[in-house]
């Protein structure tokens, strides 16, 4: 058994052309023995987002903390704490944070894609 | 895409010897098209506990809200909102809140086994 807060986990920060202000921890994965999934945890600072893509394999998010939207066939979805989100393989999809406070999300995949 | 929050879904409360005053809920699964993994949102009130348990499949879990304690290998460890937990297949487990509030956590599971 693994137990951890994902606070103290070393966070990738994401800053691109086209992400902005994002931070993305594996919390549990292939090194944990993990073969099915994998949970990532992700933290969008106020006025980030993530890219808009798409790609094969399924999302599962949770909204732990915080305020945000969801791009969604051309239209921006607001979502936030306790909102559970399932993005099919192949959907275009883009989170970005509306609020004043970090976005925090668990977003779960399977094995197989790289883990970040 | 589906966008909803947890507190929308209709719950199923488990109440028996073994488990007391748990809520638990398919938030992604198969119904969704999910064929990788299945996320469940489990609620357990205040004095309240899952059964203790193994099972061959593993438990990605993300707590979300309130306080409790995981049973691991004779110990009880403490967890809180932002904890992480990864229990392996065949580990024996077992989930109690000691708070005052709701303990409320995300639990991945691959798919397979019974969702709930």
């Amino acid at each position: 058994m693994k137990i951890f807060k994902y606070t103290d986990l070393a966070a990738t920060t994401l800053d691109t052309d086209s992400i902005k202000s994002v931070k993305a921890a594996v919390a549990i994965g292939k090194a944990d023995g993990a073969s099915n999934f994998c949970m990532r945890i992700f933290t969008i600072e106020k006025g980030g987002y993530t890219p808009r893509h798409s790609h094969a394999w399924e999302h599962g998010i949770f909204i732990h903390q915080g305020r945000g939207q969801v791009f969604n066939q051309g239209s921006w979805i607001d979502v936030e704490s306790d909102s559970v989100i399932f993005i099919s393989g192949n959907e275009k999809h883009q989170i970005r944070n509306t609020g004043d406070s970090p976005l925090v999300f668990v977003c779960v995949i399977p094995s197989g894609p790289p883990e970040l």
